[in-house]
């Protein structure tokens, strides 16, 4: 049998920092309930997955968003970031700007992942 | 035959009122269409239905949105709280401050509920 | 065979145009793919099909949003508007208001939209 597959969707970046843990953490217990997750980053959101800004986020009792990305790619969970998002930021967002184990991909991808998946999420 | 499932999820809190009502009426909305609707609040979302809110937010021509909440519970859609956000938002949120008919769940909760859904809204 | 549909679902308005981008351009990559995509505007992304709003909103290396939106219609893809929200935002927006190609439709339109659609996507 097929895993089931879940995908996140990261629109909200970095001036919002409350609306940052949540799909990595759903991410992580899909792994725990056997289901595949992955992480799409896109708007504003490309700026969660930029070197050096998961340092800076702590909320609550979690630990740095660092921490949570880091075990999310442990995990194995996939990050993409949507390429168009880099053009309406400008041209000063290069694709070694971003953090290992996220991959930059195209505007059809994001329509393929959202009709293979069995249920997306949108933060 | 098993009636559609749709699954309403607040992201937004208190602070963005423009944002709150949508659920609560789509919801209500689903139920003269026989459609099974749950609300589910997460992150901010969480601040909807801490006891004492609802009652201060009231946007154009409708109600308040204590009254609209009142009546969704009436109808009985279910109100699920997302447990982690809590924890994003510090020790100081206990169960006990949240409306009546408000059940708290976990993130696994949240995953089941995405792939058992026949239709998902974000807000 | 049926072509596949997705379901753009903008609820952010003029005050965040970094948000405004990528239902326009995920629908018109989506026509290229062969799926039929719907634009549904929904709260504060009323504002956004509004006339005269889009052509302020200019963001990074793309054209306006005024251009994006009006590439959109002649490409016959949908531009629905969300009737509840006009009762949120109170009593001054007219149907004569929203940019020619859009349509107001009621709540339950999104609910059968939402349950009729092999994906949505959230802004």
């Amino acid at each position: 049998m097929t895993k089931k597959k879940i995908l996140y969707v990261q629109t909200s970046g970095i001036n919002t920092p409350q609306r940052l843990y949540s799909p990595f953490i759903l991410a992580q217990t899909a792994i725990a309930m056997d289901i595949e997750p992955t992480l799409y980053f896109l708007g504003e959101g490309i700026s969660v997955v930029i070197k050096g800004n998961a340092e800076k986020i702590k909320m609550g009792n979690f630990p740095s968003l660092k921490e949570v990305m880091e075990k999310t790619a442990e995990m194995g969970i996939k990050m993409l970031i949507c390429q168009q998002s880099m053009q309406v930021f400008g041209q000063d967002i290069r694709p070694e700007d971003f953090v290992e184990n996220s991959k930059v991909v195209g505007a059809a991808t994001l329509n393929d992942l959202v009709l293979d998946a069995d249920g997306t999420m949108w933060f």
